[in-house]
């Protein structure tokens, strides 16, 4: 069994990934596909598109070295390529030479642009999507899971929250015919690095410009610190997790810029630490004889927070410091399970990817997304 | 669709199993199974057999209120019995009037029968298995996931560690290609819960005799507090998510009967916790050129320890208290994933029991058990 992969972006993640399945090929060959069938899966990447370093296909698999090379000395890919010529994304989509749309485009937070449209071409045109882009399922989740159920295609995005941390594929897997009630999360390593340092007395600017020092906040910070990330994830956690149908500027959203090193002190002294919460819960509906089915959803509205909280130390959210992150979910059957992802790197965001397309190539759960 | 379920032991994790496929009836009729073919499941409970209410079989179906009403009034079962009589356990799982057997028996850990003996023939003749029973697992896991691959049958345990925390369908679902190189964790309630009450002040005895009291602690103590239950499940977990072949009798092990209140005040000195802390790590075998597949076990040796350690105040393990449990998976992909089960009762076991029964139903995921 062959899977033809295209990677739309090829930065740190597209490039773990590519150094990823390098690595681990000899195990995906004798140990995959896992559902039925002779195990025997190549993935072979047929096609790569950059906004910098332009655009290579080849029907019968890139050379990966060669692709990390070029981008790795700011050279141009199109030396690589192999057939007619492709003008755009939209149309190496629709070659024809691939099972698996890989979308891993820069986030724009406001529309999710290009990449819905990337997913949606795929899927219209028969390829399975693994998007690590939070665009997508921020902005369109409902009507991509909906396309991709018509066209029998698998739509699945382990990476797009706590990078690689298996988040979805336990919803997905390990909690049936569960009903998520609530859920409290650090999602944003940014924020949560900034306010670690501003414990030490730092003020907020300076921790930024730490921050932006070790490459973790952009020139602009506000998408961060304004708790626009934050926000974005919380989105797509209720999107999907909680059958919502939620963007982010409908998340109440509060950032950190009003926290202050005498702030955190003084809630220091009653045990307890600041950090950039998102949460979200069913408010039940005002109604004297709430009807049974109200847990799935109906007649209920959900409410999605991102704001600074004090909380205490021996609440693991308190523990969370640097870059990791933590998913406390609530549910109608397990009480409360926790997820904690660990100083995540691109390697990580890289290994969300792989467990998606090997899903992918493993199982054929479509139903799941319909 | 319709499964039809054995259940050997009902006690409250049984009843509450049983409470669970009453309450979620609709939910799964309407949404499983999910993987392709239409969506009509039927849970159907065809046998229950018990160490002290006798038996009872059904092939159409067995009243499950009257059941509970049976046990729960101390009453027998044996009322509820249609067609040819039974005599025991055995004849029950060979009676051909079920899928699937579930294995809630109680656990002898010295050598996991009869427990052993029920899965075995229940994957010989030709059903599934869905245990809760650890002894299986401690004491004779590559056995029966052998015998289950040979059989083309599913042998699925989630509530053997961590009740019903999604962790054996996480490293399944969640964790395709990863080799788990050790872990940490908090496994035992009961000495957690002695642990934290001697925090507090109060001597080790005082603090049996309230988890006694609280039911928490068997008459005997001595499998909590001289760590073999904690040693049983590091042996399960490292059997599964090590592939390793270890028994609890090879874990090294020390309980907490030596920590004295003193001990853990002196520890909290110094900004510390006392746990008992289950671990493994594989051990690098001593040759200079080591192969490169030794990651997955070969030439290599695992080690299992079930000890008391002072674990740090920013440790989430230090967090664990009470009966809340904790994993702490290390791997080659994921760096370090946590997942925190917080004070489960006999209900999330029983979920478990139904997250393994809906995963028979929905996958067909014949050849992870191979």
């Amino acid at each position: 069994m062959v899977l033809g992969l295209i990677l739309i972006g090829f930065g740190s993640v597209g490039r773990e990934f590519a150094r990823l399945i390098e690595r681990k090929r000899d195990e995906i060959k004798t140990r995959y596909p896992q559902d039925g069938g002779s195990r025997d899966l190549t993935l072979r990447i047929t096609g790569i598109a950059t906004g910098r370093h332009g655009l290579a296909a080849n029907p019968a698999g890139l050379n990966v070295q060669a692709a990390l090379a070029a981008v790795q000395s700011d050279g141009r890919l199109d030396g690589l390529h192999v057939g007619a010529p492709l003008r755009d994304n939209l149309e190496l989509i629709r070659a024809g030479i691939a099972d698996v749309l890989i979308e891993l485009s820069p986030l724009n937070p406001q529309t999710g642009q290009p990449a819905i449209d990337h997913c949606r071409a795929a899927l219209e045109n028969g390829l399975h999507v693994v998007t690590a882009n939070k665009g997508p399922l921020a902005h369109a989740y409902r009507e991509l899971r909906d396309l991709a159920a018509q066209h029998k295609r698998m739509f699945l995005f382990e990476s797009t929250v706590m990078d690689g941390a298996p988040i979805f594929s336990t919803y997905r897997e390990g909690l049936p015919a569960t009903t998520i009630t609530g859920f409290r999360a650090i999602l944003n390593s940014t924020t949560n690095f900034i306010l670690t340092q501003m414990e030490q007395g730092i003020s907020f600017g300076e921790a930024v410009r730490q921050a932006q020092a070790m490459g973790i906040a952009e020139a602009d910070p506000s998408n961060d610190v304004d708790g626009w990330d934050s926000a974005t994830k919380t989105a797509v956690l209720v999107n999907v997790l909680m059958d919502g149908d939620m963007r982010p500027t409908d998340v109440e959203r509060t950032g950190i810029r009003a926290v202050s090193p005498e702030m955190l002190r003084e809630v220091a002294g009653r045990g307890q630490r600041v950090k950039l919460v998102c949460s979200a819960r069913r408010e039940e509906p005002l109604t004297p004889f709430p009807s049974p089915r109200s847990a799935r959803g109906e007649g209920e509205r959900i409410i999605g927070r991102v704001a600074p909280e004090a909380v205490s130390l021996d609440d693991p959210l308190a523990l969370t410091t640097g870059t990791t992150s933590i998913l406390q979910l609530r549910s109608d059957t397990l009480k409360q399970l926790t997820i904690i992802e660990h100083d995540p790197e691109p390697a990580q965001t890289a290994f969300g990817v792989l467990a998606d397309v090997l899903a992918i190539a493993r199982h054929k759960v479509w139903e799941m997304i319909s």
